[in-house]
């Protein structure tokens, strides 16, 4: 199989316009849209092909504005780690987008999955998390190739979300997704739009 | 910015021929397709637009040697922690392709970087790990796209990796990626293939 550079730069077109996503208008997702998107992430890379990912697609609301709840409770515990300035350009920002976004999916991580038979992880057992990791992303490229937005909340207390969500016990919480269809799209990130942080370029060093 | 259905369709066939390469012509990579997948990576998300990541490039003949000298003893710990039919099963996979690739980078994660100013990363620190992760997964998209096949290797001892290589102290070592033209293109897993462990499909559970 080989691929065109047509192709290579469709491919970075999309990851250009891949945004994390706050801003969401309500309009459900399709359900055979969110059958497409569970069908890319199934192509996601893990270790020994441990495919180590749970996901739960929160659909009761209480169990969701408990979420939400949460979410508010630790943002403002960030913001007061903040000072002066600071804190007020912290204030200023929308970090989620959970009380309006169509879609909730929260991802675990199977802390001791038979499957892959512990190929690949013995010296490095967050590979587990790693692959977790790379579902959540798969997810993300092809959603926005679906013109559908994401946004990854991580200010969240794992234990008390897992609890919120009766998950398993060998499970550990890894994101939680909102998905929905974004009311903008940008190619620039929105850190860097409000001067929170700018697009830093990385260095490659050679040894 | 809306894509099309065709568009859409190209990512997913991209994801379909992504696979884990460790059979590498020693063909040398054009410099000029480093950069570009070197400005792919560049898209790729992180925690508070931190960009954590930081990439060797290991050109240094006898460093390459000692990496896959540490990736042999590793692997063959690794093999020992098998027992009858399981072993010699291992014992036959062939896990990486570092004495054969042309491109050896090793990726590894600021601990404590300026950049993101800690935003998004109070209550789960390994977000900026799963931020290195997700460069690394670009990459590997960005890479087949280029018709170049990745392999991920983390049969290492991190330290021990960290040591030959001269990282930083605030440095954490997240995974050592292999590169190069592969000498066969496969839509299905290579350990699906040798039997080691089969696709298998998640379940998504509501709550």
């Amino acid at each position: 199989m080989q691929f065109s550079r047509d192709q290579s730069e469709t491919l970075i077109e999309i990851m250009k316009w891949r945004r994390d996503v706050r801003h969401f208008s309500s309009t459900p997702i399709p359900e055979d849209v969110m059958t497409r998107l569970g069908e890319a992430m199934e192509l996601s890379p893990s270790v020994g092909n441990s495919r180590p990912w749970r996901v739960l697609r929160i659909r009761d609301e209480d169990r969701r504005a408990r979420v939400s709840e949460l979410f508010e409770r630790c943002n403002k515990e960030a913001a007061a780690s903040y000072t002066g300035e600071a804190r007020q350009e912290y204030l200023k920002l929308k970090l989620a987008g959970l009380r309006e976004a169509p879609e909730h999916l929260a991802f675990f991580t199977e802390t001791e999955p038979q499957e892959g038979r512990g190929l690949g992880r013995q010296t490095m057992p967050e590979t587990l998390f790693y692959s977790t990791v790379m579902a959540m992303h798969t997810l993300w490229l092809a959603a926005r190739a679906e013109n559908i937005g994401l946004g990854w909340v991580s200010i969240l207390e794992p234990g008390e979300l897992a609890g919120i969500l009766d998950a398993e016990d060998s499970w550990r919480f890894t994101g939680y997704l909102c998905l929905g269809y974004p009311t903008f799209t940008d190619a620039e990130p929105l850190l860097h739009r409000k001067q929170w942080q700018s697009n830093k370029q990385s260095v490659w060093a050679t040894r």
